[in-house]
């Protein structure tokens, strides 16, 4: 049977999720636990493959098993042995002939900046720490830019094939000082363009760039015209949706 | 001239505040920086000697130094020199003749516990996962009998003197389903206080104390009849008033 599951882990201590050959990656975690647990070489397809650094609440996986226990009692056993920082929220047997992937009708990411005089310890795996003044306001009307099926080449590359349109749902900034939260919603992402989008907006909200600017970029499908890729531990995989 | 300074840090990675001769600590971290910026040698004294494990984000220390610039230069050459996991939040020149500890009329600690059917890995350092049912009303109604001038020996030791009584100004828990904190003030706490009447509430909340057997704990004076200590990564030092 093909198992789906929704997955969450602190991706501070892997180099992503795809298998690499010398580093640690979630999705060797993930087999590696599955492997004790069933006896199976299993590989683990998954929705997103998050970079080094970056954390997931709703990583959406599928496997196929002989597993013949319970769904329920897969995920206790996979939750008891995977490593503390990866954890299973849900199971469900599901769709055989579907690809978490190649089947996901959206992804919903979420970027978030830490606004404040001073870093805060207890926030700094999981968020940017800025000090400069933020225009949320301008870096709202830039990211609205954003949304609707455009060309993203300015943002990144695609990780398959040569196709850089995306169908971009949704684009929020929320500023609950200290917090200041950026959701994004797509069809599908190009590489590293969630952070590469912070990144350029975070540029828009300092000053250094007009929201006009902002979209002339985004019009100019050169990546050497967007800002700098934000750093990755801001960044969280929230929702896949099918 | 004696500084002040309110300091918050990730605990997870050090032996508690109080310097150790073979563990990491956050004393240490503090002197190292502190000597490293004044090229003098400087003590660091704490209003709360937090426990391996646990954080802070109001933290009281002070220290004694020549400094000729600024406290705010201070504070941004400490912000600097510091591990990524302290940092100092607000520098003042303060008392000279009063002691963070000593001088302290009220400290204030959260713990607060992740209550959900699985373990969140991105709530893991800051909390304590819980997954059994949890009667959150007997639980407030159980902390309210802590309130007053008591003999709190039953839930720790001085750690000098042998005076157990102190003055609990506050217990609180809040639901906020998956969160569950629980606030508490007081003149001052015994050696791990806040832990252990966290660790026999949650008995109360799981339905194997009662609340009158709560305050027959609390009315012993007797160590072994509380609950367990409940783990450190959950509390966190909150604030100190003077």
């Amino acid at each position: 049977m093909r198992v789906w599951a929704i997955v969450a882990y602190d991706g501070t201590d892997y180099s992503g999720f795809q298998r690499q050959a010398n580093a640690p990656t979630i999705q060797e975690a993930l087999e590696t636990a599955l492997e004790q647990i069933t006896q199976e070489s299993i590989t683990v397809l998954a929705a997103g493959r998050t970079d080094a650094g970056v954390h997931a609440v709703g990583q959406v996986i599928a496997f196929d098993t002989a597993w013949r226990h319970s769904v329920g009692d897969l995920q206790r056993a996979m939750n008891a042995v995977l490593p503390a920082d990866i954890s299973v929220r849900g199971v469900a047997e599901g769709a055989p002939n579907l690809h978490p992937r190649y089947d996901a009708l959206g992804r919903r990411y979420r970027y978030t900046v830490y606004h404040a005089p001073v870093r805060c310890p207890l926030a700094r795996r999981y968020s940017l720490h800025l000090v400069a003044p933020l225009d949320v306001e301008a870096m709202q009307r830039a990211a609205q830019k954003l949304v609707g099926e455009q060309d993203f080449a300015a943002f990144g590359q695609p990780t398959a094939g040569r196709v850089t349109v995306r169908r971009l749902l949704m684009a929020e900034w929320r500023d609950k000082s200290p917090w200041l939260t950026f959701d994004v919603e797509a069809n599908a992402f190009l590489y590293r363009m969630v952070r590469s989008i912070v990144g350029t907006l975070l540029l828009v909200g300092q000053g250094k760039m007009g929201v006009d600017e902002f979209e002339a970029v985004l019009a100019s499908r050169d990546r050497s015209q967007a800002g700098p890729t934000a750093p990755p531990q801001g960044l969280c995989l929230m929702e896949v949706t099918y």
